[in-house]
């Protein structure tokens, strides 16, 4: 089908075809770009080759113009891409523009407008309401009406590779009278899943749940890294900050919708029945098997289908109130656990609020993250014919603050 | 002083000088403005006129880049405008480039980057614990040790005259089993004052309270409009997100912070003595005086020097856990509320959580904002020799949804 050489199993074949952005070598240059198998191919020069109408929407250094461009625009990169790879006529041409994805510096693939954050796992919100108010109802009284969700910090934001620094705050340790200061104790990671908005919406509209795939671009994976010690001492009233703000990490592939084709489930049953803007009739559940490895050995695997609140139902809760999007508006899943033990998307859940170390092979315990910890999460997905598509992967490593 | 013919009493003489951004009549153009009396002074095209060296930075339709330029070029910039406005010599050079206020149309002065949203008024706070919390300790106990803070929807600020749409969302109605749907019955303000970030920091580093003036550019109000209803059903666990979202307001003019040099007094005492981080040496508690007008009533006149936390004490909190600052970053004081009355700055305090209605010349009588209603902010502060600098105004009038 490609005049690549590409394993049958690959996880990015020409049915993923996700985009990032990324650079060669020492050069400064940012330039968009698609991942097929281990090669990236360089997008911004393919358009410019052969002289592509949309080539102008790749040449910023960050994918935000093809993201405000809207559907007929990426079904159209995507076609073209398609096309380029499976015609002959086009392999002189384009071969010059492959990299291997071991060569390239990979970078953050759109700058970030909103950051918003969801909460929208019943398993994690389960877990979570047990371990830390093992006394009230198991779920907020609103849960079930309406996915949960606050504004995170944009401009920390950074894409997978980055450095995370222990943050340091104050945390109120339990029976003392005063709270302390100095590097959290409780550094934890969130797996979620990212939805990219490309297509901006007018202030004082609603996006609807048809609307979704007009306005959302693509999917990514997401480490929302978190605090516990800092959250816990400063979330009341207004919620977390400082326990999220220090940073949040990004893969840097963006799959399109498009290529979720075959990943697409329904969502579990909703009871009660949720709010007319909230209901949908297309399928936007997504069986996407996340993984995460802590040091290399894999601590649990969240199943993605089990979220409650499917991200077109988020989409249309986030605008029911007039609020407009912009481009490059990041919305993330909340932490994303399943039912079994092994399917919990944070170490909070994992070692239950640090009461149950989890061991690692070789006999290393842990609760929360130590400095030097290096985080991986990955997701596939399915895809045609029973293969798989990929996202790569959001990795990150701690250091010492 | 100057060849202006400025009124002795002008808000906006040469000891103010705000900065904005404007275009002419139906122009697409978006220039950058200095206010003096009832003029503006086209910045874009006087710093052209006079092969200003900052002239580049006044091209952008925003003020981003002069933000971004830091304390040095804040300074030339203000130190040449006054020379401009003082020595004849300028005179028949500028006065083409001096606009009627009132003709001009104002735009956001900035490109918001993150918004963050403070808790620090104590008067607010405790009025806030009293209504809605009637039962639990008048503070939360972190309150005194922290400034506490959100992230707010950074693309819905909007410049001062930007209709207002009521939101839709859900609420829970007292006594029902089930939320209702529909929009805000308990559409409220929040009079604030917004604190400009120009030079960014560096991520996993802090910004210490006496790095304040190198990082902050000016100050702007702020109408951190709020839907009670909405606000009061959804921010359990997370805090506020859609009662927020739908909208925040902000004044076109921002003060420099070397206009304020007369409004800068002690904030209040602070018990128990703040962690190393949050101490202050410099005074930065600011006697600015608000002004809260409903249909063309004075309402209230919160007084800012009551705040608990200072602006410096806001920007090191913020950047304690090594988040980054960007330019454009905005952050804003929280609700302004003095200890009298008739200084509270919310329609929730100043109806006491709607139970006791306001009183407006004609009979009429509020608890929380109807359709067609007009909310003007405004604030003075101190300035040289007993005279007083102007803020200008956020307005905002309330549309149906």
């Amino acid at each position: 089908m490609t005049w690549l050489d590409l394993p049958d199993d690959t996880l990015f074949g020409l049915e993923n075809l996700p985009y990032g952005v990324f650079s060669v070598g020492g050069a400064p240059e940012r330039r968009a770009g698609v991942r097929v198998g281990d090669l990236v191919l360089d997008l911004t020069a393919a358009a410019a080759e052969t002289a592509a109408a949309f080539a102008p929407l790749l040449t910023a250094g960050v994918l935000n113009p093809l993201l405000a461009a809207g559907p007929g625009v990426w079904r159209e990169v995507r076609d073209s891409v398609r096309e380029w790879l499976t015609e002959p006529r086009y392999a002189d041409r384009l071969r010059p523009h492959l990299v291997p994805v071991a060569e390239v510096t990979t970078h953050l693939a759109f700058d970030v407008a909103d950051y918003v954050d969801f909460y929208s796992s019943e398993h994690h919100a389960l877990n979570a309401g047990r371990i830390f108010r093992p006394d009230a109802a198991e779920l907020p009284p609103n849960w079930k009406h309406l996915p949960i969700a606050y504004h995170g910090r944009a401009g920390t934001v950074v894409v997978s590779g980055t450095p995370v620094v222990r943050p340091h705050g104050q945390r109120k340790p339990r029976n003392a009278d005063a709270p302390a200061f100095g590097p959290s104790r409780r550094l934890d990671i969130e797996a979620e899943v990212g939805f990219v908005v490309g297509v901006p919406s007018t202030a004082g509209t609603r996006v609807s749940t048809a609307d979704f795939a007009g306005h959302v671009f693509g999917v990514c994976l997401v480490n929302d890294w978190s605090a516990r010690d800092i959250q816990a001492w400063e979330s009341q009233p207004l919620g977390p900050f400082l326990g999220k703000s220090f940073g949040t990490s990004v893969s840097p592939w963006i799959v399109p919708l498009d290529a979720l084709e075959h990943a697409r489930v329904d969502g579990p049953p909703q009871d009660p029945e949720p709010f007319e803007y909230l209901r949908t009739s297309e399928k936007w559940g997504l069986d996407l098997a996340l993984e995460i490895r802590l040091n290399g050995h894999v601590v649990s695997r969240p199943p993605f289908a089990t979220q409650y609140w499917t991200a077109p139902q988020q989409l249309a809760h986030l605008t029911v109130n007039g609020a407009s999007l912009r481009t490059g508006d990041l919305f993330a899943s909340g932490t994303v656990t399943g039912p079994e033990r092994d399917q919990r998307g944070s170490l909070l859940e994992l070692s239950w609020g640090g009461r149950e170390p989890l061991e690692l092979p070789g006999g290393e315990k842990r609760t929360f993250l130590d400095d030097g910890d290096e985080v991986v999460i990955t997701a596939t997905a399915p895809g045609p014919a029973g293969r798989r598509i990929g996202f790569g992967e959001v990795r990150g490593t701690v250091v010492p603050g």
